[in-house]
């Protein structure tokens, strides 16, 4: 398949920096992936082998890189049709579509119709920020994904818990702002955190990412992981 | 006054470090500070003038080490007699019976009968354990700083929610691995947790302790500072 019958107007190409050279479809127009993608890829704690899934997975960037980790076969729900579709055409241009599937639907639907403990794990890199009057003159793409629109932090834990299995991760990136709100929410469906890590710009600089994993069930005994610096000197470094 | 007056067998003189030379009574026999006063003391917002609280105080060393940081009248609680006993000792050779009051009293009383919002801040590295079946065999003094014989992390922050006014902060050291635990006791006093800081042995370490300061009535807005690293290369940093 050539890059012109895969790419719409506006797109483009982008490495994935893995060994196998994947590549995603990313678009200015609608969003692209960040480091939080590919820090909460490596931060997983996922299966071998089973079935896991990701929400709010935009352009499927982390299946895509979770694809690299793991057998397992990889749900991914997306709202948006246009970011789906993305979606869609990267696996299938990978070659990753008997691995990952896209499934186009509001999570808080698809969680209720799934089943109960369906997944042995669950990633999630959702809208960071509460509705605010300002939204409005946003990109509404960049909004649906920068802003609980469409789902709360509340939706996000609720889906998590009911699609993973007893016993099961849910691994998920945010704001170390909402630490508070996300371990209160966590609790309240029953996931408890079990591993914390710290994402600052620099050793001098406040923390401003923050990997958890909760397991459903599980029993209280939190583990602070060493933090990652992004950058030493000026350099990236992670 | 002379070392030998003002020393008990089985007790030596540490000098704290200061600009000023503070010395502190320590004794293996009973308890000797660590590096968590230390930098519970560094870490703390304290005012500059007015009243504070350290509770927990073991023999004194983070009221000594907080007033070269302030002019604050700082009153500091300790339930065992021997340690307040020393911590007395050490103030007054010190010259600081001026500025530090030792409260030799149980602190759920003492916060029942000093009043509601008295002070302006308030310290406390409380003991850190929970009370397990194997205490009885330790040394008395040691299992009363180590495990909550005498009061519980919920006893130590209802009386610091008393003792603090409204506005002003509760700093506290203690184990990463009681955080969440930390952040429900607090929130249920309402104090709310402002600025969290990890203490890692050295960059590639979990962190072994947690500082985290809270303002009574604060409305909920967390920043997490650089980490600390106490070690570099095998080298004390801190």
């Amino acid at each position: 398949m050539s890059e012109s019958v895969i790419l719409a107007s506006n797109e483009r190409l982008d490495d994935l920096m893995t060994e196998n050279g994947l590549k995603i479809i990313q678009s200015r127009e609608v969003f692209s992936f960040s480091l939080d993608a590919v820090l909460l890829s490596r931060f997983a704690n996922i299966p071998k082998r089973g079935k896991m899934i990701d929400l709010c997975t935009g352009n499927g960037v982390i299946p895509m890189l979770l694809s690299t980790r793991t057998k397992a076969h990889i749900d991914a729900v997306e709202i948006q049709p246009r970011l789906a579709d993305m979606a869609r055409r990267s696996i299938e241009m990978n070659g990753l579509q008997n691995q990952i599937r896209i499934i186009e639907q509001d999570l808080r639907l698809y969680a209720k119709e799934a089943g109960n403990g369906v997944y042995d794990a669950v990633t999630v890199n959702p809208p960071y920020m509460p509705v605010t009057a300002g939204d409005q003159n946003e990109n509404e793409h960049y909004a649906i994904a920068r802003h609980e629109i469409h789902c709360t932090l509340n939706d996000v834990m609720q889906a998590s818990a009911r699609l993973v299995r007893p016993g099961g991760k849910v691994a998920m990136v945010h704001r170390p702002s909402r630490l508070l709100d996300i371990v209160e929410t966590m609790r309240k469906w029953k996931l408890e955190p079990k591993r914390v890590q710290f994402v600052h710009p620099h050793a001098n600089a406040e923390a401003n990412m923050i990997l958890i994993e909760a397991m459903r069930d599980g029993k209280p005994d939190i583990k602070l992981l060493p933090p990652i610096m992004v950058y030493e000197n000026g350099v990236q470094i992670v």
